[in-house]
Formats: structure tokens, sequence, C-alpha cells
């Protein structure tokens, strides 16, 4: 691996508000898809300005498109995640949720998903009918049906089981505009819930760790949930994110430089499972940065803030949701957090590679 | 690969009206992904009865969704194509013309475009600009935009450089209705140019084959040339497809099943370059069955014939268009052809595999 590392020490060169360029990797390593501070960069420094447009420098979990008056989101994303079946989902059921998801975020109501294979040589094939099974089974419980798709075979060794990609379409309602740029001095930070259990999940497997009560992933669709907070709080609500890779430190981080606003966190106010927390000292992991596959972070204006908390937990997917912090002028683009002990310290982006192919 | 063999002789057992049962097959194989029967089997008996629905039983390039009184097209392509640069093209061109013409061939106007990467660690970040610069670049010549992305990476020996997701959405004009069910006996076949192209550049370059001029794909958009094509014979279009994996045959094969009609070909009307046509004798493949990724098939009512060929050839992408076969009521589900010698033979499906990850 040595190789690999950057030409020139970050610290060095960059200093703290100067990433290091991209050029200074000659090659991909897992960290670019970490969801840290080198996926920013390929993203911003590679992606963003290549494909420039409007709607891609959002940065949003999907694109709002005009299309014959009717707002139409539209979002995709690839899953790769390591093991295929895991404690409470499996890849083809992550998939659906992940794209639902990330058309909800959008404020949209989900309306036909698109599903494509990229299958290895040699995968059992009671494996993929497993995984179709899921797919078509969470599809239905989304109210959403899969209605195109492509498969494609790459040689053994060449893959690694299945990688599946879901795209989606959504029609946005009219009046919501749900968008990071939107984050305001004084909206409140809300979760809907305990944070940080995919990630365990999936960790708890591949580490063979186990525990008195089996730590199952929090994978679900949010549609539901979004709707309801909707339909409380409409154009209060200005920033909707589901804090997959990276968990809910990388969904603020992305928030807080997007809008140029800073974002202040209190710890005891975010709620993490017991279970969980002892697995994260367990694997020397900070919750803050473990992916989320059931969970949103939403950014309100503090006056419907108190309606936005009840929609959510009057919702059997939100019925743990709490205000963990809220939105403020000072030290724009920066995660703040006060610990149980007083102190105030920055939530960072990380740099490295916390959990690879966590979804 | 001994064990790999369907449990039962599909001679034997199946029958030639009765395909091999998918439960047959213990594992996927590289084939599953070829365009011939077992990927059509893959789809036919596992993926379109898990996700049932009225789009998706179309069969068709993309799914045509009414939202809001509009038609939307909307279909999802992934990548796998090696190598990943090849004579005329590289994975990033390929992708992004790949799911153009998948809109195109339902008639739309590309409107909307996402790209999913997934990474192999290790990829030299030149590769990465290469094949990124590719799909702006590609998506610029056609006039639609990249508006949104994800990225994930993969372990080394887990992927195989780069695979790419491009899924698309484009607005059908009102009065149009491409599908391949509405293939009916009479209608004329014409194929907009020279075929196998696409699969003889990237086989010529696997197998280090030299020809006195380089073949180079023929990776390219096709919107443009439908809509040429769509503004003299509108609604008499009743078919589009585009001949990729499984070339020709495999898509005649398909329309012929799904339309209940047979479908006629006569050989020396079909247009292949000399040099394709060397090159298929030298690798043993039959140009019928090899991949095009910048030519159409059109399936036109007869009397709207001659303008339709007239428009395709005024366009620079179709100008060794020709008409090369017709619909019947005869045979229905069979594909035939007239040999140069006067024979008629059926050109039916493949089984094996004959060109892996030509897309």
């Amino acid at each position: 691996m040595s190789d690999e590392r950057p030409k020139r020490a970050a610290g060095l060169s960059a200093g703290a508000g100067c990433p290091v360029p991209l050029s200074d990797y000659p090659h991909v390593l897992l960290a670019h898809g970490g969801g840290g501070k080198l996926t920013q960069r390929l993203i911003e420094q590679l992606l963003v300005p290549s494909f420039d447009n409007p709607a891609l420098r959002e940065l949003h979990d999907g694109a709002v498109l005009d299309i014959g008056g009717t707002k139409i989101a539209f979002s995709t994303d690839s899953f790769v995640v390591k093991p295929l079946f895991f404690p409470g989902g499996d890849i083809g059921s992550l998939a659906v949720h992940g794209t639902v998801n990330d058309l909800a975020m959008c404020g949209a109501r989900p309306l036909a998903l698109s599903a494509a294979l990229i299958l290895e040589e040699g995968l059992p094939m009671e494996d993929l009918r497993r995984i179709v099974a899921s797919m078509r089974s969470a599809a239905a419980v989304c109210g959403v049906p899969i209605v195109t798709g492509d498969t494609k075979v790459v040689d053994r060794g060449k893959g690694d089981g299945v990688f599946v990609n879901v795209t989606g379409v959504g029609e946005v309602p009219a009046g919501i505009t749900i968008s990071p740029a939107r984050a305001a001095p004084g909206d409140v930070v809300l979760v809907s819930g305990e944070i940080a259990v995919h990630g365990i999940a999936i960790m708890s497997v591949r580490e063979g760790l186990r525990f008195e009560t089996e730590l199952v992933s929090d994978t679900a669709p949010l549609h539901g949930l979004v709707e309801a907070l909707l339909s409380v709080a409409g154009d209060a609500v200005h920033v909707l994110r589901d804090p997959t890779r990276g968990g809910v430190a990388s969904a603020l981080n992305e928030i807080a430089v997007q809008a140029k606003v800073g974002i202040r966190l209190v710890e005891r106010e975010i709620p993490v499972d017991e279970a969980v927390r002892g697995a994260c000292e367990i694997l020397g992991l900070d919750a803050l940065y473990v992916a989320n596959e059931g969970k949103l972070l939403a950014l309100v204006a503090p006056e419907a803030a108190d309606q936005a908390l009840a929609a959510l937990r009057g919702h059997p997917l939100g019925a743990k949701a709490a205000r963990i912090g809220d939105v403020v002028a000072a030290r724009p683009g920066k995660v703040t957090m006060r610990s149980r002990v007083g102190g105030e310290r920055i939530v960072d982006l990380l740099t490295g590679e916390q959990l690879p192919r966590i979804c």
C-alpha cells in the first residue's frame, strides 16, 4: 500500500482549509468509496466539474427535473455490500430501500425503479433467486414497481457475487423544495431514530462478533415517514438526508459545506442503542460515522420543529426520533458537538476508510 | 466447467419448443450474460415473473411511464466491456450511447442521465479521468446532462477496473408508440447500416488481430437518427431495436416471439463491411450474432417503408441503411433467412456464449 499514499503529506502542503488535490493519488483507493474526505474529493474535484450542470451542483441524494410541469426526482445507487446476506436484509432489499430513500430525501413519492444486476460467473443460482425475491418483496412493500432492468455477467474473479444498481424516479409534490442549500441558521436538526445500526450489523457479521441480542440492520423504506413529516411541516422542512455511508457526521458535514452554515450537535441527545454502543467500542468505531439504512436527518425551521418531531414519533419508523442539534451562522462549513462532559469539539469528515463496502 | 452444465442434456429432456428450465443450472454462467437463450431464460423465467408488472412484460429496451400526462421513457444499462478502452471508444462513451439509444428505441428524446461507477481498488486515476471525460464529452454531444450519480469502490480482485451503469429518462412525443408487440405481418425490416462492427472491433483487440484498416467500434448515439425517422414515418414505425449483445439475430428473435410473428431475412441484403466479414471468418463468428452499438433495426408499415429508408439514408449515421427482410404471419416466433445460394434456414437464438463482455 505504500505507493498508494499521496505524493505529498496532507498536513504539510495542504493545510486545514485546502484539501489534498486528487491528482496526488495515482490510483483509486478503497477509501475513495468510504463516504469520507476522499469520496468527497473524488466527487468534487473530478465528477462534478466533469458533468457540470445545475442539477448535479446541488449535490443532493438525487436530481429534481421539471418534466412537462411535473417535478420529477431521479436518483441512482449501486450496491456492493459484503456479505450479500446479513441480519435484517440482503443486497436486494438494501438496494430497493436505498434508492426509494434517496427519492424520499428529495421529498418525492417513488413512482418506478430500474434494477441492473452485475453477476459473477459461478454465483449460486439459489443466491440470485433469493436476492431477486427480496427485491420483489421490498418493492411490493414500498408500493413501487420495478419496470425495467439489465443483467450482465462477468468472469469468475472479476466481480463479487452480485452488484446491484437501482435507479428510481419519483414525483415531488407541488410546494415542496428540499435541498441541502436550504439549511438556515435557526433550523433544528432531527434524527428519526437510533443511529449506526446498519453498519454495526454488517461489521458484526464480518468480524464474527456475537451479542446477547442479534444486531439487525435497520434497512427500511423511508418514503412513508417523509410523507408523514411533510404532511405536518410542509415547506418548513428544508433538508432531508439519509445518513448512509459515512454516517450522521459525514451527511451533516456535507450539508454544512453546501449551505455555508455551522451545525451544532449535542452528544447526549443522539440516540444510540446500548448494544450498538458496545459493539462500536469493541470495533473501535465512532457511531457518528457508521452507516444507517433506515434513518433520516431532517433540518426543519424552528417554528415547525415540535410538530415535525411529533410527526416522526407518530410513525413506526420514527418512534425514537430526537432533536439532536441546530444550525448556526457561526463556523460555516463546520459541524461541532458538545460532549457529554461539556466540551465542544469539531466533528470532521474522516479521511480514511472506516467501513468499506457497507452498502 | 463440467459441473456447471445443466443436469439434463437440453436436447433429450426439453425438445425444441420447451426450453431447459433455469433450475437445471445450479450456478450463473458467463453465457447467462451473452444475450442468447440463457440470457432470455434468466430474464423470462426468473426476473420478469419476479418483478411482474405491465411495463416490464413489454420486454422493451426501456419502460414507458405516464407521469402527469407526459409519456416518460426510463431505461437502465450496466456496462462491463473488456477492455475498457478500444478502437473508437471506451466504456464511458459506450455507456452514455447505450442508454441514450435504449431511450431512443422507445421513441424518446433523452432528457437526463444518471451515472453510477463501481471502481476496483488500484484503478489508475488517469484511467478514471479518461473515462469520465469520455462520458462528459459523449453526453455533451448527445445534448443530455448527467444530473445525478454514485461512486462505489470494491477491493482489488473483486471488480475489473470500472463498471458503469447509466440510467436515463426521456420524453416520448405524443402520438408515438414504439413496442415490440406492434410488429405486424407486412412490416418491412430496415437496418441502419453495416452490422457487427462493434463486436468485431472489440474481439480484434482481445485476440490481437491486425487488419489493413483498423476496425473501429460503431458506438454512436442514435436519437438523432430516430428523430429523423419518426419525423417522416411517425406512427408507421412499429418497432425500434438497437441490436447490441447477441446482434441482429437475437434482437429479431425476441421481437418475433413477443409479437408472435415470423421474420424473413434476405442474406444478400444485409450490409456487412468486407473487413468485418473477413474478421468474422477468422474468428469463427456469425455477423448476425455480433454486437452493434451504433445501428438500429426498424420495423415499419409497408406503405411508409420507402420514406423511412430514405430518412435513414439521409442521416450521416444511416447512410448505408438497407431493407433486409419483412414480417410474415407464418412460423410465428421464428426468424428465417434466405441464403445467398437460395436455401432458407432458421436463424435461432444461440444457447452458448459467443462474445462475453462485449458491452
